[in-house]
């Protein structure tokens, strides 16, 4: 199940990139687990990681690469997280980044790991490695697709999104692609996302321009509130176009940064519109608050509430578990007697009560849309915050009562 | 769905109460729906409430009756919560104990009105004022069963728990009912719980009594972490048998609590074996934390990760998804490399990743069983937590989609 058709725009392919994506066998037989990208010499690398304690020795091994050398190869591994796993899991990220750089004859610090699947189980070293050479032989500027699917695991389809901007009279390309579709609730990152633009962008520039865009697409998602043991994102900018961004260039850097923030955002919602299970895109608003961490408070309170999940999957504009959701998500000094609370265009409840006006048919017409925004107005100041989610439905459970099996 | 075969105890009446159990139409035809409980004269009565913002009007009502008077009756209908409802609900439910106190010639302030059901709609106060002259006729001192069952929702079985104890050569009974089954996270009180002793307490001395029992046992549950907005529990005491509990007698004063504890986490368990869906009874234990906050944190969770709940519903042993869990409850300086984890008696995680001689085999045996106990151990500290939890099955996900149709 996912919502919708998914990106439909022309992909462009970022110069200076090669990818290939190979079956490895890691954990099922004949189908692409492993994908290996190439970077140009010059490209300049930013990367976000999971906060989750638990963070699993790839995305250890990567941070550390990324501090100690510029990043040449990305090796991603879907069927096994590599979390979990201990001081085995950290021998086995580092044998992985070893073969490979013995085999492209580059340092073991220009391989950035990244592995995605289940958690615990020990990496099978020896069949990925076995795989690496005709990865490498594969690799092509045009394979951008095949990354793409190479990387899925419970997805139902490639999150692949493209974009070609004109930077003071210059092309610039930004393309990226992700993955993940549950256990997803990105806190500083998404499970998966690799991001390139040929543009040229220095490193510190870069992690600012990455990290301010994962904070408004990656970081406002959520599908069922278990933040990633191995959420990783990064962005690479190879400079082949010859458009330099910079802080001095404030209309360029302007461009740039709108088209980044777009790119990254359709990337989130793709990752939302084929959540596990998913029937129902849900964007929910909320205004008027006094801060942002109150306004995300009560977004995330609706946004993982099962009820409100289970009720949109019926179709069922059952309010109250939306004023059931906002009264218990924290924000002390609630004066309930003034929020609002709109499902698409119509009004539902006002000051705290269903609104005069309202009629179940109203509601009815929204739940029977598969997008569907819920926005709350709180009353209390100028803040406002947007989460992505999706429904809680049987197809959800059934697929995740079924993972390991 | 219902995890096993419920309390199977004997039932003592307590003296000095008085119950009845109509089908007044609110929201089924021919179903108890309206239930009256009569306290004796001199009875005294504590009681804890939702801390949800939105609480109900019957709750905020409720609460200031049993600040003015003394408690006389308990009026509570299901089928309808009159939550969500403003100034009218705050009407509607002033008008049902005004009804009552008028047919029974009593003061407004002795009626504590609860309501629980679906949010928003008005509640039907015609119906319910038609019903109060049967339901004040049938009152007995044996409809202890009727009255459990008259004030179940989407339960599958009534929990109704009994104790009789010796205290200092006298015997004093317990007896207490209760109902939830979804929204169910609980914050200083539970869906709706009424439990009586014929010992003699005084008002702050029971409030006391009630509030430490009410926070090691409906304070530790979570369904779903929707917390409800009616959530409301009463404690009565009619003094009828003779027996007074005070601080001063501290002998008879701890053999009470201790029974009163019992019957709580009794109640408590029995709500969660009929928590919605339930194929499980889940108990997560936190071991040496060093607060009760962090305990609760990484408890709570494991309890909510829906990721953790359908891998028990399927019986499958996904230790990485509790180790996940644990990494994203929010303990900042959590060292994951001193955390384990054990599976019942079997121990799945040391040292942050899988322990040495652990088994696939040995994990599904434990989640064979219908009642798993889930032990994390910090290394942090002295201080533990326990909270219960049932799992996220497909019944939960259809009767939650189907509630209101």
């Amino acid at each position: 199940m996912a919502v919708g058709e998914g990106f439909q725009g022309d992909i462009y392919p970022v110069k200076g990139i090669r990818l290939a994506a190979v079956a490895s066998h890691v954990r099922y037989a004949n189908r692409l687990d492993l994908v290996l990208i190439e970077l140009n010499k010059g490209a300049t690398t930013a990367g976000v990681f999971t906060q989750n304690r638990f963070c699993a020795p790839p995305v250890k091994l990567a941070k550390e690469h990324l501090r100690l050398a510029p990043s040449k190869y990305f090796l991603i591994n879907t069927g096994n997280a590599n979390a979990g796993t201990g001081d085995l899991g950290r021998k086995a990220a580092e044998d992985c980044c070893a073969a490979l750089a013995a085999l492209t004859d580059s340092a073991i610090a220009c391989v950035l790991p990244f592995s995605t699947g289940v958690i615990g189980e020990p990496l099978p070293i020896a069949k990925i490695i076995a795989g690496l050479p005709k990865a490498y032989a594969e690799l092509s500027d045009q394979n951008w697709q095949l990354a793409a699917r190479g990387i899925m695991t419970t997805d139902t389809r490639p999150k692949l999104v493209s974009e070609r901007i004109d930077c003071a009279g210059e092309a610039v390309t930004i393309t990226g692609f992700a993955k993940g579709a549950g256990m997803l609730k990105p806190n500083m990152a998404t499970l998966l996302s690799y991001v390139f633009t040929d543009a040229s962008i220095a490193k510190p520039l870069l992690q600012q321009l990455l990290s301010s865009a994962v904070n408004q697409s990656f970081n406002r998602l959520t599908v069922d509130g278990d933040t990633s043991t191995n959420d990783s994102c990064v962005l690479v900018a190879t400079g082949c176009s010859g458009v330099e961004i910079a802080q001095t260039n404030s209309e360029t850097i302007k461009q740039f940064t709108l088209a980044l923030n777009r790119v990254f955002q359709t990337l989130a919602m793709e990752i939302i519109k084929d959540a596990e299970g998913a029937s129902k895109f849900i964007t929910i608003e909320v205004l008027q608050g006094s801060n942002s961490e109150e306004c995300l408070r009560v977004a995330y309170a609706i946004a993982e509430s099962p009820l409100v999940k289970t009720a949109i999957f019926a179709s069922d504009p059952n309010w109250g578990r939306i004023l059931a959701a906002i009264g218990r998500s924290g924000v002390e000094d609630l004066d309930i007697d003034q929020v609002s609370v709109f499902l698409g265009p119509v009004q539902i409840v006002a000051n705290g009560s269903r609104f005069p006006g309202y009629t179940e048919e109203q509601g009815q017409a929204v739940m029977a849309e598969t997008s569907i925004t819920v926005r709350v107005e709180l009353a209390r100041g100028n803040v406002q915050e947007t989460v992505w989610t999706s429904d809680l439905s049987l197809d959800y459970v059934r697929i995740n009562a079924d993972y390991r099996s």
